[in-house]
């Protein structure tokens, strides 16, 4: 039998533990999978686009667990009433294959992006930030906000969105917590938005080249947390931004962020630094307070394979509270797969637990 | 909400519509994808290797749904009491992403991979053939012996497999079956198995260049339908029995074929046909009575498509039957993912059904 945690369990685990807290911990185990770098066999996940959207396969493994991701994009399906982004995945056995825990992962995605950007500019950004301004106001808006004044000691916020009924929604969700020495500041455009900021966050879900920044918005000093360019035709961030002499542009896993982050609008030989260099201290991306540090954050699956760790750890700390599902067969001879079909099988399948 | 099926589903599904029945409407499923080939969105596979196996993920779109498969290999399960092949996946929508169905497949995949080789083998094999040697008497054996039995007419099935056991339960699970007019012939050896057969299906798991087959013990006009090696190092057929002038290769899709196929043995060069060629009528792979031709299966993400189509309009027919199960977010307002965490939230969350 495998695990299941589907949304409702994951929105009363984080609910009951608190949001930054859980945010917190999944900077540790980030942190942890990210230094073992070398052990994983990664590679670019695979994409099948369409019209309106992209669905994603995103597999991980190192020597002891595998992990995968499903998830899609689809900017257009707010209209329909549907999220942007819906996601699940599994965490498996290496040794055997078999699957250990499937989950939601879409409330998990958006936890394990705002932990990955947290993790990211607390090397990156200047010790003294303050402000941020949030460019793109939707669901990972909230994550985002409550990652950077939780973790990062963000606060003012700064917010805009071309949908005013989204910044009213977060302004709500934020005045509803009540977070304390945080303000929060509703911003008439992205260049109000950025206008005094340590750190820009760009969360925005367009499926196009968008220039949600533009050049003249980019002050020396800044940290500029790029979220929502992770498709190939989907940027967020003027390329001249990219070109400045004062720039460094850090990435999670460079052969899949140069078919689908910022850099796309680069050549192949723009000079680029992986995140595990930075976090193994190899790399420096801000060498003064005056330079320009870049997260071209896309999304990669050890983010997912770590927040996948950290799940099944509360899975089993929380023992027997989830529904378990046979996805798989149950089998007294594992060579008799036929035996599932005919009646004197039966109830073997409906016993529960594997013989494992 | 997302459709699960699970292997007591299908067991239960399978069951009362007859393996028999179900097989030949899964050819039918198979023949109409197959038919419009150009349209899908194909990759090669993403397989994970370790020291004892490989997990995969096989994606696969065309205009209209999507659907992946995650799958393992792992040929020392059997003795840990667990399947060699286990697999589940899933059937999405590709205009919003949202999933459809979720499903165990490692019974659909024992199903699909036998409905794929008779399919193929009524284009490939002797319009006269009777007898098939069955090499590798494991999870796969029972369904292609009743496939090529029910939808092929074979009449005699020789047996052989280095584990005695597996083929002790392979016949007694066809005894069990009392199938009309087919004879079955326990045999010592492969070679013995072989011997005036005019099919041989080889089905081992081996991880390893295991040359089943060597040259010696294919006779003119006979059809192989090879269907266990499918990985990188995984093979079962002498390469000298490709290069014979008279064989004709038949592959499902050549780029994969190429990397884990039996042709990975041969140059890049070497000529296959792809299996949509042949089924359109483009391309003919036996030209005379006396050709050797070879199905080196490797099974690919069309064939799990089709399988979850046919899946999908069973459940459609049953409708209401099956659980559903919240792996993806209801949410009131699809910008407000945050509401999941917040108590007032909780309700919507509660609901059954999706507002889409």
């Amino acid at each position: 039998m495998t695990t299941l945690l589907t949304t409702r369990d994951i929105g009363a685990i984080v609910g009951a533990k608190g949001l930054g807290a859980c945010l917190d911990t999944l900077v540790n185990y980030l942190e942890e999978d990210f230094a073992r770098w070398g052990e994983f066999d990664k590679s670019a996940r695979v994409a099948n686009h369409s019209k309106d959207g992209v669905i994603e396969l995103m597999p991980i493994s190192d020597a002891r667990l595998y992990s995968f991701k499903y998830v899609n994009g689809h900017p257009k399906n707010t209209r329909a009433g549907l999220p942007t982004v819906m996601a699940f995945g599994l965490l498996a056995d290496v040794d055997t294959g078999r699957p250990e825990l499937l989950s939601e992962l879409t409330l998990t995605t958006a936890m394990r992006t705002a932990a990955t950007s947290v993790m990211v500019a607390r090397r990156l950004a200047r010790a003294d930030s303050r402000v941020m301004a949030l460019i793109g106001n939707g669901a990972q808006s909230e994550f985002q906000a409550i990652a950077f004044h939780h973790l990062l000691g963000i606060r003012e916020l700064r917010l805009y969105d071309t949908d005013a009924a989204a910044t009213d929604k977060l302004e709500r969700n934020l005045a509803h917590l009540r977070l304390p020495g945080l303000s929060v500041v509703r911003c008439a455009s992205t260049a109000a938005a950025a206008s005094g900021a340590d750190i820009i966050t760009t969360a925005t879900a367009d499926k196009r080249n968008a220039t949600i920044l533009t050049p003249e918005l980019i002050m020396p000093g800044m940290h500029l947390n790029a979220v929502g360019g992770d498709c190939p035709g989907k940027t967020e961030l003027h390329p001249d931004i990219l070109r400045r002499p004062d720039a460094r542009v850090v990435v999670e896993f460079e052969p899949q962020s140069r078919i689908e982050g910022e850099i796309q609008q680069m050549g192949a030989g723009f000079a680029v630094t992986e995140l595990a260099a930075v976090l193994a201290g190899g790399a420096r991306a801000r060498l003064s307070d005056r330079d320009v540090t870049i997260f071209d954050s896309v999304g990669f699956a050890l983010e997912d394979f770590s927040a996948l760790r950290y799940l099944l750890r509360i899975h089993r700390a929380e023992r027997g509270a989830h529904p378990q599902i046979d996805l798989l067969p149950d089998l007294e001879d594992p060579k008799d797969l036929f035996a599932l079909l005919t009646p004197r099988a039966r109830p073997a399948t409906a016993r529960a637990g594997v013989a494992a």
